[in-house]
């Protein structure tokens, strides 16, 4: 493509076929976040600067798209309002906004663009759909296992087959820190080096974790704990030396518990060292991860107090969100149905023909039918039945000067080449029939 | 709602059911573009800003929100981005991009958020929606009256049923400037000041012509010639004179001769003094008029060369634009289905009982129903079974240590009261079974 006509750096264009794709995507994931009784909410695609920035530190300040201000003021080069950066600012103010009509606890979902100036590469987008299902106003852990559920649910009936799902607890990760003697202003560091021994070996996040300040018998002992085959046995024993490491095991085991009968076994699982980034979460985490796939589809946890630091009102709240883009693109293309644009197509064979050729598309489309005369110059109808054929229409409604003389259609079935007459009044009535049988 | 909590100026927030009702109509309009034919777009929310300015005048470019660069650039002042302003521009740009790709015609349909900095008003937004249907590459009239029909059919499919469409052509009002001698340089003035007589009073817009340099007999006689009551007739006639007069009333005639058998008679008229503002139409023009509404529901027409204007291909082009916050804002709310939140609501009566209250609304979900179980932290039957009736659901399923002990759910219908006892396992069943039976 011409550079001067591209989309602008990390944005897309999404023509028909990727259009329909999103959109049956996002439709299923409507109907499992409704299943559970979560209600949509659309907020602008701007927020006022200040609602936006200083809530999620320098580095993610630094990705927003800022507008200028405008008219006499487009001069001053400063920005008064800027693009949303994910859904949970948004939903932080809207639950402040309209806290006496919305329902306590708020079950949420978000399906819509944000936009971050990230340096786009590969597979990676400035505007990207985010997908979130929150629950505020619940301290219950039936309100985790529900954003759990409706999130794997929506990735299975996406389908997504070869996925598992992590869960931790923030509780779980204090405790171990806890029981090894890991300092306060250390531990986010351990934690990082922690959640890297998908990545590299055990003896480099070692070496990691000792740099970072942590005695090097404790570092190894660590790193043994958590990478053994029997880790989960080994850390299950070594968290009940401290008491928020007892109730990390108990928010895990509930919930395992409470999802075990709707999720498939085997498909979630105890990660005692999964660390799911951001430190704002504060019981339950989890994450999804497909098979070989790189990256995850997705994850999140229980975050009590992230409301109130947005700028909301201090709410419980626990919520998940779906990598929508990173699951668009695993799914194969041949999963979701695709269809031609036209069912019928209606050749216009010549000027005197029009009107009447028009009205036989209005008449199919009445029926229900997607039809669509033929909007060419040419008369010719071998060309017209080539558009046809790419139209990937079912039917073929012929109409010259014999079929007009007699008051009937030749329909051609444009798999079969078959060509049949009807009366023109009935045709509609046939179509539909046809139609509905398959 | 405290003003620090508000959108931004101009913006909305749609909670669940303004959110639903928009979505509905949009997945109505959707179905009727899509059974002509017309396939959908997307594009990006910014462009590039060489890609957005300068196609639309001055006027416009004031109105674009412009996107500040971002790192080390931010400092700078400039903008290198900016929202879209309308759908046509990314619709040039696409038609350059993928040229190969893209069918011709070309036909199709955008839903989606544009962004004008606007003084917002009653009624006015600077998010809103713009709903476009196109056809690019065809010069056939059929053209023309396939983007005319889906728009009246869009329209009255969203269940409003008083309005006319005002139908003319930009070569009509050539011809009738032409036969009463107005000069090219006052041209577009005396279109401007034509379009207003259905606000003002014909002395008032004839001193204006006056005023616009058109002699004052000339300008008594234009008036009087396109308000009479037989204002028609008249302008036919005059047309006669013409060349490019009697060609813009073939074009009408023709065009009303097509649709005829598809919008029910009297919807569409003849209108030769109707201007539709922008300068760009090149051939029929339309326009929507709501009885009782302010403004036009969107109207359009061919514009056969605004296309190569916008930088994408010199293509014959015709196209209409509904505006869907204006039916939006005047369609009953009760024309709209709406739906509780949940089918089948499940109180959690005790903490022991949460695994399987959670199971037995998972069971339901997976029969296909709406299901959700209770989040908060009461116990109390009353109170739960206020929130299952606040949650709009038709069933309630308690499940106390009683129901347990039994192997049975009490599944009671929040409509009547009534309370039947049936078997744990077969709940999902019972409930798909009476769903079904409405």
């Amino acid at each position: 493509m011409p550079v001067q006509f591209d989309p602008a750096s990390g944005t897309r264009d999404f023509l028909a076929a990727e259009y329909e794709r999103r959109e049956w995507a996002f439709g299923v994931l409507r109907e499992v976040f409704s299943s559970y009784g979560f209600e949509p909410l659309q907020t602008p695609a701007f927020e006022r600067i200040d609602v936006l920035l200083g809530k999620y530190g320098e580095e993610a300040d630094k990705l927003v798209f800022k507008i200028l201000r405008r008219g006499e003021h487009e001069a001053s080069g400063e920005a008064d309002l800027a693009l949303r950066y994910d859904m949970t600012v948004p939903l932080a103010r809207v639950a402040a906004a309209y806290a006496g009509q919305l329902p306590m606890p708020y079950k949420r979902y978000a399906i819509g663009p944000v936009w971050r100036a990230d340096r786009p590469g590969k597979g990676r987008f400035r505007e990207f759909t985010q997908c979130d299902v929150d629950t505020l106003g619940s301290v219950s852990q039936l309100a985790d296992a529900e954003v759990l559920c409706a999130h794997h649910d929506a990735v299975a009936r996406l389908g997504i087959t070869e996925f598992t799902i992590q869960l931790n607890s923030r509780l779980v990760l204090a405790g171990l820190l806890e029981v090894f003697g890991v300092q306060a202003d250390v531990a986010p560091g351990v934690l990082t080096s922690l959640d890297k021994l998908d990545k590299l070996a055990p003896a480099a996040v070692t070496a990691e974790l000792a740099g970072r300040g942590l005695p090097e018998a404790t570092a190894a002992e660590l790193v043994a704990a958590t990478t053994a085959a029997d880790a989960e046995d080994r850390i299950r024993a070594a968290l009940k030396r401290s008491d928020v490491g007892l109730a990390g095991l108990d928010q895990v085991d509930e919930l395992l518990g409470l999802v075990s009968g709707q999720v498939p076994a085997g498909r979630i699982m105890f990660a005692p060292r999964m660390v799911r980034g951001l430190s704002y979460y504060t019981g339950p985490i989890w994450e999804l991860v497909a098979a070989g796939a790189v990256g995850s589809m997705g994850g999140g946890g229980r975050y009590d107090h992230l409301i109130a630091q947005l700028g909301g009102p201090d709410v419980p709240a626990t919520g998940t969100s779906l990598g929508v883009e990173r699951v668009l693109a695993i799914l194969r293309q041949e999963e979701i149905t695709s269809r031609g644009r036209l069912d019928v197509a209606v050749p216009v064979l010549d000027d005197d023909l029009a009107q009447q050729s028009f009205a036989l598309a209005g008449a199919a489309r009445a029926a229900g039918l997607r039809a669509s005369v033929y909007l060419g110059g040419s008369g010719k109808l071998g060309k017209q039945l080539r558009w046809a054929s790419e139209q990937g229409a079912r039917w073929c409604l012929i109409f010259g000067h014999e079929e007009r003389d007699a008051g009937t259609v030749t329909v051609r079935d444009m798999d079969s080449g078959e060509q049949e007459s009807v009366a023109a009044d009935e045709v509609a009535e046939y179509l539909a029939t046809e139609y509905a049988s398959g």
